[in-house]
């Protein structure tokens, strides 16, 4: 018997055997805690609408008829064009919407649809860790195998505070990690983590590119941003064995320091670059499921043909929604808007941490906040579930501040394999991408921490 | 080198070596035609829209923000609620919204969904010919093996016309096609293609339930609808041998005959189905990629893990919509109402035949109509393309016809095995969920194959 089914009637491993995942323990927490109403920081959705512009189109595009049917499977050609254009300037050469660029149901279904193109079982793809939880599934469904390659800390350890710049790739251990049946490495940058940040309070300065990133076990996070150079050698091992890079992107629009897209650095490069683009991210409409791959033909096109076989087409009238987007926000001053928002919402939501003493990173791109909790004392014998029990004191942590203080945050280790955990055991994810009275209400009660702080 | 890409890169072969598929040699067709504009009657989009209290449910979605957000991987509760309280009275219980329903990205990625959650590389899938085309890339995704079971016609054979009754199953052959890795059938009703039907033209009566159907070739398609008795059969050797139902019940709301679902027959059956809707489908919408498959909740729980994994969620906003819809369908009456007018449009339709001397079939579901060509002469130096060429005859008479009378429609050999393609090639698939205009534009230019027929 499988949770209640027959042994014939077994689901397939791919959706079994996995540990709850931390967004469901987190949003049943919430759900149940007796703090009501909890204000929720956990998953990075927006509290607020996509602009007028947007929310317009979307509702225009609901008056055409062919906006309301199925889409071309390969996206609607005026979204197709507005995204070329729109990252054209970037590439320092026109790109061609219909055989540079196909539309996804979401950055999730593009990723998975890109693996699903290129990946026969047992072929290998390199992860750096941490890592977003969903590329997991997405390598493992079409029989992927995940070598996960670690960033290292400098010789001086987890005692000293360093320069970011001494926070490396091991070049070495990243080539060995490449086999002959190495076929994608994954990137993410600007990173969806703390990570790629500077921590502010300590006056580290910030780093030119966001970009991969690293913590150590102390007070305070470290902020590895990638320079250049880095990425440069990243795609230089590419080319020498022709692995298809796979650039998540999707925090594009919200940098907070220079952002270089690993695609535009060369020619040799680009060939093997396929970056890939939310407008759930862009546009503040993670509900909508837009989501695009850009890159060399001769790949899209099978990322096209694996996304037929997935959804077929993906949504119609909010596609067109989304070209207007790309249309009018460099007109509208949206991005400018974007990033000035962001960065006053971080700066809000801090303040708390400074009141409290506790360390916290200033995120370089998109909108986590990490807080170290290692000073929080959760008293010896609190109680909690054995599914919450199990896993790293960031869990507990999180299921303690849902239950005592009201407030959900996400516990990184998720994002680590188990024997890496330990790097982020004492951290807290904030999402602040939400209205200013919420991010209040959640300072609020995140000043009754201080009964906690040794 | 595949398709100009080096060895190392090469795509999986899940997305290669297919040949081009219906929809995109029909609509490049089109799109090159020298007879602009083409009246397309080939893909079953709608040419017109959702009902006004639907579109003005997604507006009104659209300044919610939380409408426009992430919503719960297995699907917004109203809608979930919306569409347990809209099937409750077929299922005569109250089905539970949280645990027998669940949100996916259309019907396509929900069957995705089902074929992801169980089935393991070597599994075996039976499927009744003719299919939809998606099944099988959906099938073969997760690894399954599919095992084709054709319909059979009666013994005196393709020159007699004889009632439907005598078209069936071979139960014998269906147990025998069952193995120990039978895992999963997919029955289809009401059906998409042709089938189901009665041939109004020979007089042939309606038939009690629209479901699995087959054609001979002679002038006439014959519709097979399966009785209530043969859908108890089938559901009993699936209880036997524990098979899961994947029951693709898309056009639920489009029969013109009565209709059982078959998860309705016994608790036992109910036990192994899935029932898989649409609200493209249902609410002339195919563009808004809002689907959900019902069923026990043992079986539906991994359905949205594998749905989490593919799509994380669906798109937000238009599930709120959807869910008015469920809520308002019966009052507003536009289930009635849909059937009305799609019965108008098929006979409005088909009158061109009558013209022409050609045999139609009328549906019982859908909006799919079948014409027998085997009249039309299409001139034996005709020059087809390659891709055509190699085909059966029905895509020479699309090509002829997009070239010569401007008008698209779809060759439904697509639907079959090669070995089975014969029973098919004659016939020609129009959908008639187009405006009245676009229909009487479409009879105007049909009349032009008058000179082509003997
Ligand atoms: C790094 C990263 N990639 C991809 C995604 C998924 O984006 P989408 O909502 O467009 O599927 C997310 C969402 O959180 C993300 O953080
Ligand atoms: C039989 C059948 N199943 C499933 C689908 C897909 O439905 P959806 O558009 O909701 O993915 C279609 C669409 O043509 C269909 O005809």
């Amino acid at each position: 018997m499988t949770n209640g089914l027959p042994a014939k009637l077994k689901p397939a491993a791919r959706v079994t055997g996995q540990r709850q995942d931390v967004w469901s323990i987190i949003n049943e927490a919430a759900a149940a805690s007796p703090q009501q109403p909890i204000v929720n920081m956990g998953q990075g959705f927006f509290g607020y609408n996509p602009p007028d512009f947007i929310i317009n189109a979307a509702k225009a595009a609901l008056d055409k008829v062919d906006c309301n049917q199925y889409s071309p499977t390969k996206g609607r050609p005026r979204l197709k064009k507005a995204i070329a254009d729109a990252y054209s300037p970037f590439w320092g050469r026109q790109l061609n919407p219909d055989t540079e660029v196909t539309i996804t149901t979401g950055a999730n279904e593009g990723m998975l649809s890109a693996f699903m193109a290129f990946i026969e079982p047992g072929d290998e793809v390199i992860l750096f860790e941490p890592f977003f939880d969903q590329y997991i599934s997405n390598i493992e469904m079409p029989g992927g195998k995940i070598v996960y390659v670690p960033l290292h800390p400098p010789k001086d350890g987890p005692t000293t505070t360093s320069s970011a710049a001494n926070w490396a790739i091991d070049f070495d251990e990243l080539e060995k990690a490449i086999t002959p049946k190495t076929k994608m490495i994954v990137l993410n940058t600007p990173r969806r983590l703390l990570l790629f940040l500077r921590l502010i309070r300590l006056g580290i300065p910030p780093y030119p590119l966001p970009s991969l990133l690293l913590t150590i076990k102390t007070d305070n996070p470290v902020g590895k941003v990638f320079s250049k150079e880095e990425l440069q050698k990243i795609g230089d091992l590419c080319v020498k064995h022709e692995i298809i890079i796979l650039s998540d992107e999707v925090y594009d629009r919200l940098y907070y320091v220079p952002f270089t897209r690993v695609a535009t650095l060369s020619p040799e490069i680009e060939r093997l670059t396929l970056t890939v683009g939310s407008a759930g991210k862009n546009f503040y409409a993670t509900g909508w499921r837009v989501g695009w791959l850009m890159g060399p033909a001769p790949l899209i096109q099978y990322v096209s043909a694996a996304h037929t076989r997935i959804c077929y087409s993906s949504v119609s009238p909010l596609q067109e929604a989304c070209a207007v987007g790309f249309e009018q926000a460099e007109g509208e001053g949206f991005w400018d808007q974007t990033v000035r928002d962001m960065r006053g919402k971080i700066a809000r939501f801090v303040a708390v941490f400074d009141e409290l003493g506790l360390p916290y990173s200033d995120p370089e791109g998109g909108y986590f906040v990490m807080v170290n909790m290692q000073k929080v004392q959760v008293p010896a014998d609190y109680p909690f579930p054995p599914h919450v029990a199990s896993r790293p004191r960031d869990f507990k942590l999180a299921w303690f501040m849902i239950q005592e203080i009201g407030v959900a945050a996400i516990p990184p280790t998720e994002f680590y394999t188990d024997a890496n955990a330990w790097i982020a055991e004492d951290y807290m994810r904030f999402a602040v991408c939400k209205e200013d009275d919420v991010l209040e209400a959640a300072k609020e009660r995140l000043r009754g921490l201080k009964k906690y702080i040794k």
